[in-house]
């Protein structure tokens, strides 16, 4: 596992924010609150979490054209950012969050791998801010994050299987995966996927194996972050 | 399982081609071969398999809107279509087949439940009858399929761990994911996914026996098919 | 004029359905019923009948381009979905409908010539299923079709006025054209067009004639399917 | 048939250009001339001609909504640009134009009924006067012209045959076309439309005499315009 | 300054209207009246003025790309357009105006230099007809037109301060800008612009010389216009 | 005038990068390089800089939408992305850059005022890193940085003049511009804009004193960073 950092309150205009650092990979995630909610839900007394992500146009070594410019989110941007919605929601009482939205924005200020993971882990942090703001203020009496919810990526390479792979890792492994888990151990998501190759179950048991445990030290940040 | 019948030569036109059904629901998978490859493997000698899907507007019980007059591809249908390419590729020896691509075609008649799942079996089909063609032709001397590729969904409903859902038990599960295998066993994709739920490595090695058990009817549906 | 088959009940969702197939040309139609209207006839008690038209990327020869990746609907397609939209409409009494919209999709599964009369004779049978349930329910007093509406396309090939031209007649005829009646004989739509040729008064006649025969026979067709 | 004028030269940049008054409606016709073809005739020797429409926000009795705003040009516009390039190309001899492109851009000023066949009229006169330009510098050396091309819409109005129609009429009409003929009175295109009513074959018979009265004198009105 | 020439009453459906020709640049200019306003100023009793911008595609020397087929308009457009508005509510008491928008359309027919300086003289012209209109009726009781606006650009070329810069001159000019300023002197906008040059501040001040003695003669014009 | 502070190489793929701060407004600026130009300058030996500017979602007081999602640049950053690029080229030798790229990517973290100016001082701070790397190199023999450029905004707010507004100030100030200096004191670029007010020539005289003392300390800073 990377060395991991989180620093907090990096933007004075959101109501939870944080700079998350793993390894080289850098995320500006920010949380913004709107007391109301998207029509599907409107007068259902729930709550509503949502993601976006972005990446900076030299965030990679290579300038990537800014997806503003090419007059749409690309397919790996849409889906990424409807699974960092997906799991943090996970992790949501959302009776107990009310009638409001909460949007997430996962911004890679460097990219060096894993930077779905990192915006996933960063943006619970943000989420958590901006809940303690909801409480402290009175509008949320029940804590609605039931469990903190953090992601890191597996793979095999060179027969190994490796933790929380960095840019050059992940391009040459043929499979790998996120693992999102929350705080107590229990599952949202698991992606296991291979591109040129295949796995066995026993390998997929020892990935998972990792997952757990850098979850775990991932979770131990995130509580420092925010305590 | 819900009942799975292949019939091939749908159309007159595509290299090759099947309707699936799995249950109510219904695929038309198409192959189209061309001389040519993206330019990002130009010159490299190795092959491509690509796939794009779609639903027809009235293929659900309430009519969705035309992704053309909307203007783009939803999320969903990124994603699923990203997947399907990338599953048949695990199955496929790209040196073998030579620099040509296969684009996958798989379009939704009629959904209920497993959409995704029925367009990679069916899709590995088409895929399958249009490199007949091109052995038969001696365009292509080694066979680049290594292995067919299969897929099936699960899931936990009221409690119960659930092989192959449709419509109604999709809607209801908290937890639901894809896998995807090779006909030998192999692991290709495994996507699990909790909205509102998590789950446990014990459900989830369940939920594996059952989806093993599942890919193998498929396979064996496939070889019938392309006999 | 080649053999038309009309197979209804084909998709079970929609509330009215039919696969047609007029010669090597198969369209499913579907009709999709909303009780509400578009904004600009709200309130004004009259019903609405619209359609729209789509290809699968693989019902031609060589693979087209998929419209929802394209991220708009070609000049074609736009042209023919407002053709088959006014033609329907043409059939309909809009006081006896109510205020309800009724959509028909005509999706090309195989496209051999033809397909945007097929798309109508087609169209009017699933119309006439979702209106029968309509009536049949008690929401519709009034029958609202007034007559049956068919089409069907001709042209000039090889000098000689042809009925019902197939792909490859239709790619050489330098005039052709599309006639779309009602049962009882009325006029609806000509579209009569030369590309890099021109036709005469009496050539129009001639083929007025041709279609005034096959429309007939179209008819019968209809008829026979909704009995 | 209401007044007509047509006015050449107006603007000092196009190799073709006229203003074409018909009653009130007015637009500006250009031909701009390029020494190159589309890919799919490249090579060929054959020259195309093409067209574009647009009309001005006010041209109409309320605002529309700019189409370079909505950021696509509508189904009317579509339809409307393809029917004027593939009329003006039936009076062109794409051998004799050999390899060039000629745009026809028709840009409503004001609109009172009948512009896309003022569009084609006036087209026809910017087209003519580019093609002159071309044969002066001996570009060309056969009139690749083989004759003018004149449209002009009728209609059935309160039960009457209607030449002509300007828009109070043709809002009115249940029935109306377009008509394009050459200057040899030869059938290029018959657009007989219905909306909401039917017509018959004594009817179309009557509109068509109306037509190529009304053409003769437009082409007339062409020939002063260019002598 | 060239010759300048503003014509009224151009169109019969627009609130106001004039063809403001400043040497071979003519351009429509309209005025459209709706008693509605923006949603950000709803209920605020202010009024609202906009404009709109666009070229004839054949306005310039050579062909320029149609803004509607290429999906959106340009950076050029939308900075032109911006302006344009800008610059004619700086001369608008909006108070007075009362919650009504006017939309100012600025079509170039025809393109020599200073299109954006024409656009906002002849908009003034368009704007005050059609307030005239609303006093008129009786719909205004307060003018809320303060003082004209104009617009002339200006630039160095050849070392030397240039007074209204025709297309040629504006092409080589290194140092160029536009000013907009009210009947009374007052200065609403300046943009002073140089590409692969720079300029000293007095030469600005040479600049501004010519601009004001620039705009009273355009001033003279507008008032002549709508006397 | 706010406190200034430039750090750089804040990004380890990019050639050049710092992080502006001008106040609490935040904007990181990379210099991506390539060794291709754009196609209208090909063949010329000349080089080219250009620049996009983008903004987090949360970096303003509340959540903007991502213009990735909205589907294109709106009008404000297309304005301010060309003039940045305008900006940075009127301080470069383009013969001496040689024909290659350098794009200069803005993109604000956090908002309050002036973020224009930033990107500007701290593009160019960027630039000049990118540019030294090109000369360690040997790959460009003479500087083509002729002269620092930088940019400050000045605004008349309650009557007085102002150096450097921040948003408070600038969202209440009805005359604000921008100005662009090289640092031997010529200027690039003056936009001075009014809205719902209008200002004096002798006005405009003060605010430029004051541009010129602000641009002199932001050169300052310009040049301590890249020591």
């Amino acid at each position: 596992m990377r060395t991991v950092s989180i620093e907090t309150g990096t933007t004075k205009h959101a109501e939870g924010s944080c700079l998350i650092k793993v390894g080289d990979t850098q995320v500006i995630c920010t949380a913004s609150l709107e007391e109301r909610v998207p029509p599907f839900i409107k007068g259902s007394g729930l709550g509503w979490v949502t993601a976006e992500y972005g990446m900076l146009p030299r965030s990679t070594g290579s300038r990537m054209r800014r997806e503003a410019t090419s007059g749409k989110q690309g397919g790996r941007t849409v889906e990424i950012q409807r699974l960092i919605g997906r799991s943090l929601r996970a992790g949501v009482d959302r009776v107990a969050l009310g009638e409001r939205q909460i949007t997430i924005d996962c911004d890679v200020i460097q990219a060096d791998g894993g930077t779905r993971c990192a915006s996933i882990t960063g943006g619970w942090v943000a989420l958590r801010l901006a809940v303690n703001k909801l409480m402290k203020a009175g509008d949320v009496k029940t804590d609605p994050l039931v469990s903190p919810v953090a992601a890191v990526s597996c793979g095999i390479y060179a027969g190994q299987p490796i933790l929380d792979l960095d840019y050059p890792e992940d391009s040459e492994a043929g499979v790998d995966g996120n693992f999102i888990l929350r705080g107590d151990g229990q599952l949202i998501e698991v992606q296991m996927s291979a591109e040129g190759a295949t796995f066995s179950r026993a390998q997929m048991s020892e990935l998972m194996d990792l997952a757990e445990k850098g979850v775990a030290q991932l979770v131990e940040a995130q509580k420092a972050a925010v305590a």
